[in-house]
C-alpha cells in the first residue's frame, strides 16, 4: 500500500521552514489504518513483549490497537502534570527549551520488556525520554515503531540499538524538526 | 466485568477537593481493555455510523480501536493549533477561563454521521463542542460513547438528545470538573 500518497505534507507549518507531514490524512482511510495495524502487529509478531508503551497523544491511537491486538497492558507516557500517581519522568529538547514525558512508576517493572508506540519519529528526543524511563526502572526496550522517521535528523544516533520499525522514512534538508508540534 | 474496581480514584487532583477517576489503571489491564472495547463496538453495532471522531487526547485510543475495528475514518478533534490545515474550532468552558478543540475542516462532510468517543464526560463541554462543529457543518452526532460519566456536573443538559452509552458512572458531590485535567 503507498502510504505516501495518503500521508499530507504541510510546508511551513507549525513555522517557516518545516515540512509537516500529517497523518490525520492516512487516518481518514480506513484501508491505511488497517494496513499499518496488521505491519505494526506483524513486525513484532515474534517478539517477546510484556507490555505497551505508547507517547502522548498520536502514539495512543497506534498503541491502542496495538495492546488490543496483543492482548497487553497499555501503559501512557504523558505530558508532565497529566498523569495522578507516582510518575518517573525524563526531559527532552524541543527546539527551544525543554518538556517532560512521565509515566506511572508502579506501570513500569523491572525485567519486563516494552515496546515504544509514536506516530512519527523525528530527532528522536520523545522516544530516548521514553527508553531511558524503561531502563533506568531496570527493564528492557523490546522494540520502537513509528508509522513515519525523519533519518536527516539523525535519530538513529539517539536510539540506534533497539529494533526500531517505521513504514515510511522522510530524507529532507529542515534543520529544525517538528517534534514540538505534537 | 466489574470496571469500578479497576478504575483508580485519585482524590484531590490535579487541585484540591477534586476526585479524579484514572483510567489508566483499566489501561493496563488487557481483559478490560477488550470488555471496554466490546462493549463499545456492540453498543453502537446497529447505529449508521460513517466515521468517528475522537477527542484529544486519551479518547484517541478508544476511538483508534473504534475505526480500525468498524473499518471507518478516524477525525482527530485536536487542542487548538496542532492541526496543519484548515480547520473549523469550538471553545468550552474550564473551570478558569476557555479552551477550543478543532477539526479538519474537510473532515467533516454535511449529512454524514459521526460518533463522538473519548474517555470521560464530566460537565460535557468538549463532547458539546465536537457535537456543535459536526452540527455547524450539517452533520449529523450518530452518538457519544465515554467509559465514565460524572452526571452530578449535569452534562446531560448539554448532550442529552444524542444516543451516548456510558460504561460507569459516578455520582460525587464535587463542584469542580475534572475536564481541565485531560
Amino acid at each position: 500500500m503507498n502510504l505516501d500518497a495518503l500521508i499530507r505534507k504541510v510546508p511551513d507549518f507549525p513555522k517557516p521552514g518545516i515540512m509537516f507531514y500529517d497523518i490525520t490524512s492516512l487516518f481518514m482511510n480506513p484501508e491505511a489504518l488497517d494496513f499499518i495495524s496488521k505491519m505494526m502487529l506483524e513486525a513484532f509478531e515474534k517478539t517477546k513483549i510484556d507490555a505497551v508503551i505508547s507517547i502522548e497523544s498520536r502514539g495512543f491511537i497506534l498503541g491502542g490497537i496495538f495492546a488490543k491486538e496483543r492482548k497487553l497492558p497499555l501503559v501512557l507516557a504523558r505530558k508532565q502534570g497529566k498523569l495522578p500517581c507516582e510518575t518517573i519522568g525524563e526531559s527532552y529538547d524541543l527546539e527551544y527549551g525543554q518538556a517532560t514525558l512521565e509515566i506511572h512508576k508502579a506501570d513500569i517493572s523491572p525485567g519486563k520488556r516494552y515496546v515504544v508506540v509514536d506516530d512519527l519519529i523525528a530527532t528522536g528526543g520523545t522516544v530516548r525520554a521514553v527508553a531511558t524511563m524503561i531502563e533506568k526502572s531496570d527493564a528492557e526496550v523490546a522494540g520502537v515503531f513509528a508509522i513515519i522517521s525523519l533519518p536527516f535528523l539523525r535519530y538513529a544516533e539517539k536510539i540506534g540499538k533497539y529494533k526500531t520499525i517505521v513504514l515510511r522514512e522522510y530524507h529532507g534538508e529542515s534543520p529544525s524538526p517538528q517534534a514540538n508540534a505534537k
